[in-house]
């Protein structure tokens, strides 16, 4: 055990130091209170739940879980108008619909995501969560404070070293490095370059140089190793999130399901087709198609959250027909190394692996 | 010290699991006797230089390596004729070539590289270096057997578990799993499509798995804990570049060496604005301003090794400048680890990190 691992068990009080990271829309309550439960933290994602599903989930966490639990929230900066993109959007996004046979809808593309806000802040607060995380930077200042004022802790994930310090220097408790393995949303809030996202490899080591909190390690780490080269690195912990997908306590989608468990889990991409910001996933029929070029990025994709809306329709209609061509299938690099388990399976696996690695710095 | 690393050791006889990668155009013996020297194993990197060359350079190591030595060559096929790109590449490198106040050179393109043939065999054959490791897959199986005849290991560079598969197939002594952290050419053959390559904490484990041979690490490694972190997740051994760049044993240019030394290290791209292929290295204005979209990759750069041709006139230029702008500047992501040393240092400050790591497994 290091140095950096002990003060981050001591101050989340937590026996291991595995965190389940939050998987918007492939997870509610039940994987984090079995994580908890484990000894981990679990963490609930509330970037797609409605006001009552927050509350609901929040009830259940705040009577039930043992040990402390995280709830997640996007702080994005709504987007700007762009009637024109939205357009664009939509013609680029017809060939699919008519081989689908579905119509794309009309009107204003519609945000299904909200960033935090002091009406969600005034939600959570009778729950007192142990942790807020965010992704995608910080709330305002007052509302950080706030919840430092119940004894909260702040997280965020930095994906460049610029991003760790500038979370250092705003009262961040813990950083987590957001390897470029890592499935899902890219964390990146200072630059929408996705040249300058690096692996874990790279960036975890300097983030532990250029800040003092503890750094938490995420992406590409699915297995016991993944954690023991995840400390070596210098990380205090890991935060895991494809490896739980595979949980029976997980809502994962059986499409998605079976993509995870399949070999086309060994090719993930970069895309922003789905949502309009960079993230990874098993590479897909609209990944493939709406990408510029060699990549699975377009140029074309209105702005975070905005470019989901229409693709909303053609998801449920490929769904229906027992197609993942329009599913984001959220995975990290390391989906070929995970193992079906329970929670409580995984996160004793992994924990127990962080307890037995870096002897020589006990 | 795993049992992986053990194997490696006895095989190819050297102390430390240290490789120094081999580097075209910025190293010659020098820098691999200092490594051989140090306990590790040094490497020539033979595509850019002459038959004469490479016959002084053979020769020397052959003399005076204190243990084994590698050479390593590109077996590339070489590339259709394809004027119309060719004229393409001209139009699209003109702005860069007006700026600088040079002609674009007229003709047909020139190969700079030359893939590993009969003739190359023929000429090393005398000097039987230990071990002979190739980019990019690997010559035809008359030429592999013919090294391995001598006693000469060969070795192979993958980025997929499928090409680890592969060259395991065909007799390689030991596989080289190559990180998307790498600097310099990915040694990716059996697909162009960039998307499938994977950082080192989501590759190794898989090739490690899905092979028998030994596996060296190599991409985002440059200090102790990154050797660690390589052995945690199976490694027999680690492959490293950019840190010995900076060792005064190294050619390289002094541009380069300053751009590594700078804050620009921390901003590495795949680009094949170079050569053809995608390599990794400082983001410079060649590679900002003929990428495509938001890349560095030009989808009109003639196939390997050709888009260097014009290249070099403008390279030339903008150095007699003082200007990188048109210089591959190779590194990995890792290269804001490095930190100066001489070659004996850097292996031995590795070598023993390699000794110290893993001793569950011992």
């Amino acid at each position: 055990m290091n140095h950096s691992m002990q003060a981050f068990l001591k101050a989340v009080g937590t026996p291991w130091p595995v965190v389940q990271a939050p998987m918007a829309g492939s997870q509610g309550s039940a994987l984090a209170l079995a994580v908890c439960a484990a000894g981990g933290v679990g963490s609930l994602a509330a970037a797609t739940l409605s006001a009552d599903a927050l509350q609901q989930e929040l009830s259940v966490l705040a009577k039930q879980a043992q040990g402390p639990w995280n709830v997640n929230f996007f702080c994005h900066n709504p987007p700007p108008d762009d009637p024109v993109r939205e357009k664009a959007w939509l013609d680029a996004l017809r060939p699919l619909a008519d081989r689908l046979g579905v119509s794309l809808p009309a009107g204003r593309a519609v945000a299904s995501r909200s960033p935090f806000s002091r009406e969600l802040l005034d939600l959570i607060r009778p729950y007192r969560p142990p942790v807020v995380s965010f992704h995608f930077g910080l709330p305002r200042p007052e509302l950080v404070g706030a919840i430092k004022a119940w004894g909260g802790q702040v997280w965020s994930s930095a994906t460049t070293v610029d991003e760790a310090r500038w979370l250092e220097q705003r009262g961040v408790d813990v950083v987590i490095a957001q390897g470029l393995e890592a499935g899902g949303h890219r964390g990146m809030f200072l630059t929408t370059d996705v040249t300058t996202q690096t692996s874990l490899l790279a960036l975890l080591p300097q983030v532990v140089r250029a800040v003092r909190i503890p750094v938490l390690a995420a992406g590409g780490i699915a297995h016991e190793a993944g954690v023991q080269a995840a400390l070596a690195l210098g990380a205090a912990g890991v935060q895991v999130g494809t490896a739980y997908l595979l949980c029976p306590e997980a809502q994962t989608h059986p499409l998605h399901r079976a993509a995870l468990a399949s070999d086309r889990a060994r090719h993930t991409a970069l895309t922003n087709v789905f949502t309009g910001r960079p993230a990874r996933g098993i590479v897909n029929r609209a990944m493939r198609e709406l990408g510029d070029g060699a990549t699975c990025l377009s140029a074309r994709a209105p702005a975070f959250p905005l470019a989901g809306w229409a693709m909303a329709g053609l998801r449920s209609a490929a769904e229906a027909a027992g197609l993942d061509d329009c599913s984001p299938l959220w995975a990290g690099q390391a989906a070929p190394l995970c193992e079906p388990a329970t929670a409580a399976e995984l996160t004793q696996r992994l924990g127990r692996a962080a307890h037995a690695a870096t002897p020589s710095n006990a």
